[in-house]
């Protein structure tokens, strides 16, 4: 649907709601995706929403529960009782259930756990209990597996027999009788392969698969890197429990990378991009413009410190915003390369020496033609080459400094099992700007007598 | 791979290339998947990698290349000699060997098509009339279609028949006569089908494709929002030309985020994160500096300016550092919120307005909240009401104004067809910092007699 539709759509359907026209709301749904519902449920009214999600058959309103924003589904479910909820989840992937139960308050998500499918509910039991940012938290247990001895018109007849179950099937899973995954078999394969054969002579061995536990930003990188469409989940001794798809994948790039660029921008959690409250956006903002704020005020403190040397040259406030400013770009620069290098697993640690050293030369190379700039700028505007001399220094030794910092942070924080991109955000500039105003004063104090 | 074992094979490969021992390394390769030699690659000295990807077959070598970095990738294309150039193109799907064959000179190129496949030579001409960043230029012409009257059996047999040259198959195109673009059927969906069946009874009719002129980024918003594993193009009217698959679509999506999150850094065009040269690093990274760079030396004009109040109240030098910090993070929160959401389509333009005012309702509390803060240090500090109401005044204005910056330059960025992920940069931070800087200075001076 395009984006000037939607608009119109939203108006028409906030009418209708209004009017309670129950046929004409279910004449204009009955031809969208699931999708596009959902993408109207976020603009529509929050009274409307509530109705026209009521007039959904429980199919159709489970797919269009699964494509919200987190925010406008908890709204939803708010109103919901644990009948509409409990038929709702029932026909959700196992994948989507457990998302959506894990966010319910405990006594509720038991209430509609023991109202579904015993087998339903057993598998969403299941993959609660993972961390939800690993390869289990996000798996589905919605797959087909067969035994290594099967036939492939066994195979076959598997595909059929679970072909409602499992809506996308990509790869067929072998195991042996422990359930340990030995093999994989793609649908073309077993389009192609003889009835009678085993499925152990025609299947793939050398299989890619992850563990329950691993970080699914892991998870994404293995399959985005040996393009996989789906992976098979095994638990810590080699058994199949899961199959994560590239749709969740994607899903999970995206996220990741949108964690990423809000934590560069300083956007603590996460701030949903439709989020309509501003105190719940400012919460999600305010907490590293403090850390900003905090930091600040010891540029202030660093400052007054400096009182004497201000009030002699008063020129050196003028160069305070170039040099925080410099220092501020290049660092985020060099962070940022780094950051998101660690984040796609294309920066290998043990090559770290040769970043280092990279990132020097890089930033002596900047820092000297910068310096060269500011020196011939203050000495065509001021006229006097040893204060332009003193800033140019300053200048260079700033954004070397740095860059430096850039580079080495997001490691340390990773040693120490915090996120790096935290380095690439106002973390990274405040303590630039601390260090970069403390030696820009000192070389000024320094060098004072020859002003 | 592991990324510690990484390491070991690369000085392994580094000291056998050396040795030219060939049978230690093809030994070493023959269980690894393209994309691990590729990562090996990455790291390896570059006179090994020439002598050890001249051991590789055409089809290893062609695998390989197409999971190689740009930068790699050209290096490594300098050394090869037209011949062996060509066997590696014949070996690739098209949409890769669209993608290498634009990257060569225009001779080279021309020498190449004429020595492949005839076939693969009019694809990959047909693809390269394409723009890089379109549907078109992403697709490839390895798809599987099959006409709307076939037999469920034909369309095994054609299967079958292009099961070579289309290596991944997850949907069966459906053409009429003219080759429009009918129907799409599943592999699933035709395994479960009886033999003498026809396409057309059995295929989905509602279709999502794309145009070959679709940009890259919303064919990857499409796919990601339908959850399609592949997506079929479409020319101008309507015939089928290609496919694109979720792995072209995670790199799109990949390199999009990149992308984003490096102009958010300023850096300009592509730094590939594994780039090695510190001048090209420098190239990609110099030019947003310098816009820095001449921005604030107009801050630096702008202070030279109200030098007299400077001089008079040099504690106002001070808080240079906190306007111009928080201006420029309250800045880009709000405006790395409006970019990533128009580049994954969240934010529709249409309720644009809503949008502004909610950023208003955020930054004015948000400045309150920090004013209040400056007010209590500055009397605890400085024991100067006056002066602290007035830096609290000016903290208040200059964050609702870089806010409102933030949330308003992306679009109008974008309806000059300017990249709007430019506004979360330097250029934001930038014009922040003179804007504020200038907004401080004439609150400092209007107040100056009451402090």
């Amino acid at each position: 649907m395009e984006q000037r539709d939607i608009k119109e759509v939203v108006d028409n359907l906030n009418f209708l709601a209004e009017a309670r026209d129950e046929i004409m709301i279910k004449n204009i749904l009955v031809d969208l995706h699931p999708a596009d519902i959902a993408d109207l449920f976020h603009h529509i009214n929050e009274n409307s929403r509530d109705y026209i999600f009521n007039l959904l058959n429980a199919d159709l309103a489970s797919d269009v529960m699964a494509e919200l924003d987190e925010s406008a589904r908890d709204d939803l479910i708010e109103e919901l009782d644990e009948n509409r909820l409990s038929e709702i989840v029932d026909e959700m992937d196992s994948d989507d259930a457990t998302d959506l139960l894990s966010d319910l308050p405990k006594d509720i998500a038991k209430k509609v756990l023991d109202r579904i499918d015993v087998k339903d509910s057993q598998e969403v039991k299941e993959l609660l209990r993972h961390d939800e940012d690993t390869a289990g938290g996000i798996m589905a247990k919605e797959y087909i597996a067969v035994h290594q001895d099967s036939t492939v018109d066994e195979a076959i007849q598997e595909v059929r027999k679970k072909a409602e179950e499992v809506e996308d099937v990509f790869n067929l899973y072998v195991t042996d009788e422990m359930n340990n995954l030995v093999g994989i078999l793609s649908l073309k394969d077993l389009i192609l392969a003889k009835a009678h054969r085993k499925v152990s002579e025609i299947m793939k061995r050398d299989i890619i698969s992850v563990k329950t536990s691993l970080d699914q930003e892991k998870v994404a990188n293995i399959a985005k890197k040996y393009d996989l469409v789906s992976i098979p989940v095994i638990n810590e001794v080699g058994k199949l429990v899961g199959r994560i798809t590239f749709d969740d994948l994607a899903d999970v790039m995206e996220e990741e990378a949108s964690e990423d660029i809000q934590i560069m921008a300083g956007i603590t959690e996460e701030e949903e991009i439709r989020e309509t409250s501003p105190f719940r956006i400012m919460r999600v903002r305010l907490p590293w413009l403090l850390v900003g704020f905090i930091g600040e005020l010891i540029s202030a403190y660093v400052l007054k410190k400096f009182e004497l040397s201000l009030n002699q040259i008063i020129a050196a406030a003028f160069f305070i915003p170039i040099i925080m400013a410099m220092g501020g770009n290049a660092g985020i620069q060099a962070s940022t390369t780094m950051v998101r290098g660690m984040a796609t697993g294309e920066i290998n640690m043990l090559f770290f020496n040769k970043r280092i050293l990279r990132e020097f030369f890089v930033s002596l190379f900047t820092g000297f033609i910068l310096g060269l700039l500011i020196l011939l700028t203050i000495v065509l505007w001021l006229n006097n080459m040893n204060f332009g001399l003193i800033i140019a220094l300053a200048l260079m030794v700033v954004i070397v400094n740095a860059s430096l910092v850039g580079v080495i942070v997001p490691v340390i924080l990773k040693r120490f099992n915090i996120d790096p991109a935290i380095a690439t955000g106002p973390f990274i500039t405040t303590s630039n700007d601390v260090l970069g105003l403390f030696i820009y004063l000192m070389l000024i104090t320094l060098f004072l007598p020859y002003f």
